[in-house]
């Protein structure tokens, strides 16, 4: 008899920011298969759970992801209910879709709970909502991973530069000042606001402001690693954090 | 002495898709403020919580937002523990930004718990996911509340239409003509792939599937009423749902 395979999305990373759902998977399941973006399922698994890290491999390399696929796949065959617990949401830069693919190819159930994606997370952890009432009625992730113009990319930077909504750039911290080089050269303008989260909602968690024109510089100052979110956008103008 | 407000995420809808940290909020509060997009609060909150519908008013209206800002405020400054519970996320669509402004300046200190926004969650049940290796590297959401071209509209669709984002349209059921139109105007290639996604995870979910030069007229010809959830893009050439 066939298991099922629950693709769970863990939230931006803070333990208790996954659902209540997400977190009842996790609890029933006879395997986890987790990442290091993902909360700690130690905490919410049965003791004897079966725990497989697949964010790492003993010489510090990433599990390719045909090996977790197969992986989800050979433990369901026997039986099992597999929860595969990820970083942020499952289909937003996730690969859930390819490991939900797999398992229809090999026939078998499957589930998928949403999580908060990071993206959004960061932006209001750095004080700032993605949309806003007289500001923008949209916004935009987008990964920036790939440098604008890259044949790599599927993305039309200088469209991106003009669509009035907010542009949130995720895994773009080296490309920065190529990404806001192209977004000006497209005719953004200058002063628009932006902001980089750096280790969003992390207690050495850091917010640098500027604009379009300045962040990159100001996030090589500061030597900015990764993780970090850079929002550019009118709602850059408001900032509300740190009130609590 | 003040109390605090906290801004929940109540995600999409469904009971459980709130996060462990937004229901240990609810759990908490001594007053919760919710409207019919957020979980139902008498299940989650103490049985003397007060709780208070803003969603509705006696003649069947919406509590304006001043009026939510203020009760907010008023319930804060009597020393309460208060919870603002809201579907989707606070910060998109959400009208928190403003609710947190309020706040600040009252002097009220606040936090805000995100949540999983509808306009994912509802492309997930309908079997896409919203970016896929490569198909494409971001996406997009707008309101489609305010017609293209609309002088109310911060929006230009035809940058919308060529960003090479995943598009995912909110409240845009009565305008799906004129948004497709302008998209295709704008040189979408008339085959991208369409579904629209009609009271997502209910259990009388309906999902429509075309493409953007056929999607409005078949939503029409169905009746597809709000709320709904289009999505545009090459991802929905997936079809991940139904094998659970």
């Amino acid at each position: 008899m066939a298991g099922r395979v629950v693709l769970v999305g863990g939230g931006p990373g803070d333990q208790d920011l996954i659902t209540v759902r997400g977190a009842a998977e996790v609890a029933k399941a006879d395997v986890v298969l987790y990442d290091r973006l993902a909360p700690n399922p130690i905490e919410l698994a049965r003791p004897d759970c079966e725990l497989i890290d697949v964010g790492k491999i003993p010489r510090g390399e990433f599990t390719p992801q045909e090996q977790i696929n197969a992986l989800l796949i050979q433990r369901a065959l026997t039986g099992k209910h597999v929860v595969r617990l990820k970083g942020g949401d499952p289909y937003v830069f996730g690969r859930g879709g390819e490991e939900a693919l797999a398992c229809m190819e090999a026939g078998i159930p499957f589930d998928v709970v949403p999580g908060i994606t990071s993206a959004l997370a960061s932006a209001a952890t750095g004080g700032v909502p993605v949309t806003h009432r007289g500001l923008t009625q949209g916004f935009t992730v987008v990964s920036g991973h790939v440098p604008p113009g890259d044949p790599r990319s599927d993305l039309d930077w200088a469209a991106l530069a003009r669509t009035g909504t907010t542009l949130v750039i995720l895994m773009g911290v080296l490309n920065l000042p190529h990404i806001c080089h192209a977004l000006l050269e497209a005719g953004m303008d200058a002063d628009t606001p932006a902001l980089t989260v750096e280790r969003a909602s992390h207690p050495d968690q850091r917010v640098l402001r500027g604009t379009v024109s300045t962040i990159a510089e100001a996030c090589a100052d500061a030597n900015v690693q990764p993780p970090a979110t850079t929002v550019i956008g009118r709602v850059g103008e408001l900032d509300l954090s740190g009130q609590s």
